[in-house]
């Protein structure tokens, strides 16, 4: 027997078809330093039709990269509707990846437009000739003529690109599975590599943004995108926000906390997305100058641990509650998130909520051991973590077909390389990344946790801890602090406040003051750069 | 380029596994007339696999049909979970339906096995000898002796078939496209039509009801499904409900408003849905016999129009929030829902609940007019309502694979017989059904409206309005009422009520008072069966 159901296609087209019409009224507003731009879903529709026929002009076909390199506004939006709708593949450039990377996934990727922000033109200006495969470049809220272009390559003003241009398209239904976007890791070893979206795992992703049990906006929220849609399709908000109409906020450039909290007083967003980075820097700038930010009432915070203290200093101290969220660009990114079980309160409360969260039904997660065999979800046994479900990546995009590091991949199975537990409702705890993981005495000290507990030390605004060499222990654990500005403290002092929270063998004995945690890309602690400092015998260590 | 995601097969087995395991703690309960028999999602995962053990030793293979003849209770949702998991295909048989329906449906459907509730075994034996296909019978909850078997299918008890087998099974994961589960059209014309439902097309639609813009229920809520498993999969609230981890509560036989509010008291539901005339026998049972409801926050209403007045009135005066829906056997069944948009307060709000509400971006949707031609979204255009989606049949069932009813389809959309308009927000309302519309003059008149508007009169019980021959006007309204016990009202004074609601020509002449509106087996107003008293002079009609 068949069933009878329609074979409809999960399509980008549908969504901005939807979006344009019956979601219409929904908004887009941009931060403009000042104040706020702001024009709606159905505006955002026509401009897309304008777009995918400029494309189209421009010799773009199904399949074809266009890439952009923008902050996060109301023009990056239409070029995420527009593109994957009429059949083409958007390819979101990361502004803060290292000059070489961005050059390498441009080339990579072949992309052949380049859309880029005006405020970006003097960097992009400086990646541009070494571009191989881009033939056309336009420019958005900037002037083309402030780009040389080399020998081969158009450079186009957005606005009068557009202008010319119909403002209704006929979109393609593709199979559901055609490309859609694609995101390139930012990892800090090796080239980094690229993820290919479908609409299909766009869409499911969307339909699981909205879910009550994931972030779980809706129609009468307005959603602050911190998160950049360079990041990993922005944490999926674009999309979600477009399925259920849901008005986007948006900072472009002002991602200080300064301008943002001037942003959020104008506009009163109910939902935001960020990195702990951003979050952190707004709580200390909320101690400074006092602002009633509990028009929010949810911030999805994920892309690296969040730090309990930060997430109680925000509900108890400005009403916000903190979401945490795991997921990686491999998980296009959405994979658990803390929403605490049914009847938990007080302390078993924010137990779960510092956990990594609970993985939804279209996850499948599982712990594997050092041996490959399948650890039981007990909430004990540790090892790494491996995913699997229909918005994960199979494998990494290879032009020639071959195959990219195939070892991250384990029988259908994403080897994420993060190492922790899974309680036997569903709940991801992790320890460390396989590559930081510490290993002291042949057990596991987990740099994850120190820096968690030693982040909530009210002297300290960042902390990051590696594993450094040890003649007895083979490893050590090595604690980096950044103090917050005005305060001092002694290791000693810093050793004592951990005293009470771990074993006595897990109590690091080494220290070092530093002025910033080096960072990736994407705001990520680069633990690489920091061992490193260590190695060349750059940082001035004081052992206990 | 293609994609790189992970083909990841959308698989009700894949539910099944997550609800069992990481939603374990949630629960089932089952109201016994005198108090709650309670289990663990953990629990039916269990009984799940030795029910699929079971059924595999029956001889049960991959697409074989599986029926039950059951009330919304425990071991109904153990059917649920392991039919389609294992591979085989759920038809709940619809226990109302005219006997002569039943039988054709369970022959057509070529069930195998049919699972029957001890308390339905006497109705169940009259049909047994006329089931061609059926082999086996097992009894839940009731003495197989009691069933009189007829050569050729062995009676099973439900306990002892499931007491020697194991509790766990490797369920296969299918193609998404595999059927999953049937439904019968309770149509009052013609045979009944099946649709088959799809791992795809069930997992989806259960990510929608889950969705805030649908009914948004989560793994907090406590969800009473009054609406019947074997009506359009219970609206699709089981699936939903293992999909978040939400609990559930099942009244059983105990439909009527007294044990209803009886369990409600004790079991304390916060989510529930049934069509509105339960709606309609609750409210009146509170009037006689006070009790607060309000850990209710909210009731899906859908089946058939629902009345603004009693909208109103659980929201006044019992603080539940009741929200219209639109759906039907055929869009599995969720199509629209009445979530009022952003800003919408006061009359606005409830002009907007009282539609058939919105549709979400998986249902495409569009009015059709007579001629065939797509009329635009602008809220007044009226024609025949169209729709498509990935949850929306695309055919009629057929054992040879011949075409059943092909009218219904129109170059792949779904004819749903409705007709009215979809606003340029993407709101339905409703006038007709097209077969009920009544054209007077060469113009409509909306029997759903003029309901509607009769329900409002505090006399009037319920009201259906039915189109008779006209020699002036070819139809002209006839209203039929069933007054509230011990009130009283003369048409003059009815058709006076609704003089300032209608236009001068739309009010009714003629009318009519009877003890019962006939109805489907589904409880909906059966204007066929009163067209019929009518043309037959069984109806005393007073004419103003």
């Amino acid at each position: 027997m068949l069933s009878t159901m329609q074979d409809e296609q999960l399509s980008l087209a549908t969504l901005l078809r939807y979006a344009q019409s019956f979601q219409g009224d929904a908004t887009i507003s941009t931060w403009t330093g000042t104040g706020l731009r702001t024009t709606t879903y159905r505006e955002m529709g026509a401009d897309a039709a304008r777009l995918a026929h400029a494309l189209r002009a421009l010799g773009i076909e199904q399949g074809d990269r266009v890439a952009t390199f923008m902050w996060n506004n109301t023009e990056h939006m239409v070029v995420y509707a527009a593109v994957p709708a009429m059949g083409a593949v958007l390819h979101a450039l990361n502004i803060r990846l290292f000059p070489e990377q961005l050059v390498y996934v441009a080339n990579h990727a072949e992309d052949q437009v380049v859309i880029v922000d005006g405020s970006l033109l003097p960097m992009f200006a400086k990646y541009l000739p070494q571009l191989r495969t881009v033939r056309h470049v336009i420019v958005v809220n900037g002037d083309p003529a402030e780009l040389t272009a080399p020998e081969g390559v158009q450079v186009h003003s957005w606005t009068e690109l557009l202008a010319a241009q119909p403002d209704t398209y006929d979109y393609p239904i593709l199979d559901e599975h055609a490309p859609a976007g694609m995101c390139y890791t930012s990892g800090t070893t090796g080239d980094p590599k690229g993820v290919v979206y479908s609409h299909r795992s766009n869409w499911l992703h969307a339909m699981q943004v909205i879910s009550p049990n994931s972030m779980g906006f809706n129609g009468n929220d307005l959603v602050l995108a911190i998160v950049p849609l360079f990041h990993a399709n922005a944490w999926g908000m674009p999309y979600a926000a477009m399925m259920v109409g849901a008005s986007l906020l948006m900072p472009d450039r002002f991602l200080q906390p300064g301008p943002l909290l001037e942003m959020m007083a104008v506009a009163k967003p109910t939902f935001a997305a960020a990195v702990p980075t951003i979050w952190g820097g707004v709580l200390a700038a909320l101690e400074a100058h006092p602002q009633d930010i509990s028009h929010l009432h949810t911030c999805a915070v994920g892309g690296s641990a969040l730090p309990p203290s930060m997430m109680r200093a925000f509900q108890e101290k400005h009403g916000v509650k903190l979401l945490h969220a795991w997921g990686m660009t491999e998980t296009s990114p959405l994979g658990s998130i803390a929403h605490p079980p049914k009847g938990a309160v007080g302390d078993e409360e924010w137990a779960y909520r510092a956990t990594q969260g609970r993985f939804p039904a279209s996850v499948r997660a599982r712990i594997v051991g050092d041996d490959g065999s399948v650890l039981p979800d007990d909430g004990k046994a540790v090892g790494e973590l491996e995913v699997r479900g229909p918005w994960i990546t199979a494998s990494y995009y290879s032009p020639d077909g071959g195959e990219v590091d195939a070892s991250k991949f384990d029988d259908g199975w994403l080897r994420t390389g993060d190492v922790g537990h899974i309680s036997p409702n569903g709940y991801l705890t992790l320890v460390d990344r396989s590559k930081d993981v510490i290993k002291s005495g042949g057990e596991w000290i987990s740099s994850v946790d120190l820096e968690n507990a030693m982040m909530g030390h009210p002297a300290v605004a960042e902390a990051s801890v590696i594993g450094v060499p040890d003649e007895k222990w083979d490893e050590r654990p090595l604690v980096a602090i950044v103090l917050k500005e005005g305060s001092t403290a002694e290791p000693a002092e810093l050793q004592g406040y951990l005293a009470d929270k771990f074993a006595k063998w897990q109590l690091p004995e080494h220290w070092t003051f530093i002025d910033e945690i080096p960072k990736t890309s994407v705001g990520k602690f680069d633990k690489k750069r920091l061992r490193a400092r260590y190695a060349d015998g750059d940082l001035k260590v004081v052992t206990l």
